[in-house]
């Protein structure tokens, strides 16, 4: 078992899901081609993860020892693949329906890897260590999509648009301030994952941006 | 002793040399200052290798321990820009020469690096686990070229054009798959670097690409 | 204690506050937004240690286990936006001095990283060998740098301008020479962060240039 309680290894998987949609998604964009399209996807899905379990000893990576999420993420990344293919036309004239898909998988993936980014370092043995388990759920939830998108060379989305990194703090916050007052997973789980995912998607809808120190 | 075979550090040192000619040519062209071309060089040669060693836990990564290899890659790195000097109008005006000496020693490199870093995920003793061996020696032959290109802010060659990973793939499918039906290293590494060599080759000449989604 | 003696710790806290000052004032150049300025600064300021922990062994990385510098490093981020939003055209209007600030403390970053780089390799226990202790001053003093350009999307600096790992290259030396000599680490340190420092900016104001193959 990688961790503690299966509703994380759950979790995982779902986030595994919604970030390889989101990495094919963009793969497609820039007209990359079938294995462009399948590497985005997993690297995307396990890149945050991979960096994370470097970082806290988890060696080899977790995703390169158990399968079951690399393939996983290539499977959907076919799929992605074959409906775009499929819808050809369609899929390019309909930015706006793509940027909506795209945008709902991305914060679900966001808001479940960052409640399990921040439980692998506490299964590994740092639970007392509140800055470890905190970088490792932001670590785990943008490192994919910082990876991706070094990769197609632009400067990540995460960093740049929306509070994107500062929804990932807030939910680690309040599944980890969850964790310490003793709650069972499925109740800080939810809380860190839906906090995530409800302000990533706010933030979406409204525009919502930190200042800058020059506009 | 690295590797269990003395086969493979001399294979390990071929790929070297021939990802420094590739590393430093890039540089080269973008007009880097010499420190640039060494960089890149060494970086093309030893990263994949420094990539697969933080995965499979062998820290400090051997490029760093054994200075032999970097050591090559710097000398190499330097002969070229030395030999670019000394042609420079002859060096730009060879665009189709210097091209055919960039994908010879390119797939020369991805060819014995696909096979050196799957076995060096078996030496660590992850023979039994399939995903792993083939992982790391994608990892280890896309590597170098993936950190290059990132370096030089391009999208990735080795994503984009050619199958080239896909090349690398299939030679690691027949190393591991001739290692687990018992045959010694010599035609193991033979099998394996020849077989990515000659497809990541035909691929280039021609103009093999995966289907696109959208083209 | 993470280093074996006080004053490297106190070296790394020069440096760390040096880089957050730099890697802040890109962020603000690239009109990033509060948490990017505040990214780019931690990560400018811890990246090049975090790499060179991972390359050693040292895991978790230092700056996840001991929040001191991470801290330190967002507050002086958090400084240079405030001061940029308070000066806002005056900031903008005034090129040549943000650029010679800008020199200044990422000459100290790199003095003093490289310095400190070397020594965790000799407390990690690797002082017998000369290129791990070398490549990790590089490392650490160039690495923060690197991954800073490589967020923003611009060829790295480091690699380009005026010599500048090469300065690190002779700080480490003199440092590792003296080191091997017997001398005490106040000297040590001084030599090798003041001769990084004094070749960074004499190549700066010179614009002393390496050679290229072509130009």
């Amino acid at each position: 078992m990688i961790f503690s309680s299966p509703i994380f290894s759950a979790a995982e998987l779902i986030g595994t899901v919604a970030f390889a949609v989101s990495g094919a998604m963009v793969a497609i964009q820039k007209r990359m081609d079938l294995f462009g399209v399948l590497f985005l996807g997993v690297i995307t899905a396990c890149g945050g993860g991979m960096l994370r379990d470097l970082m806290i000893g988890r060696i080899p990576p977790n995703a390169l020892v158990h399968p079951l999420n690399l393939g996983v993420a290539a499977l959907v990344g076919l799929i992605v693949f074959v409906l775009a293919r499929m819808m050809k036309e369609r899929y390019l004239n309909s930015t706006e329906t793509v940027n909506h898909i795209f945008n709902i998988f991305d914060a679900v993936g966001l808001g479940v890897f960052t409640v399990t980014g921040a439980q692998a370092a506490i299964d590994a043995g740092y639970a007392g260590n509140g800055l470890l388990v905190l970088s490792m759920g932001v670590i785990t939830a943008i490192g994919g999509g910082l990876i991706r998108d070094i990769i197609i060379v632009e400067v990540p989305f995460v960093l740049t648009k929306h509070i994107y990194a500062v929804a990932s703090i807030l939910g680690g916050l309040a599944f980890y301030g969850l964790y310490l007052l003793g709650l069972v997973p499925v109740y800080t789980v939810l809380a860190g994952t839906v906090l995530t995912f409800i302000v990533r998607v706010l933030a979406t809808i409204f525009k919502w941006d930190l200042p800058r120190a020059i506009e």
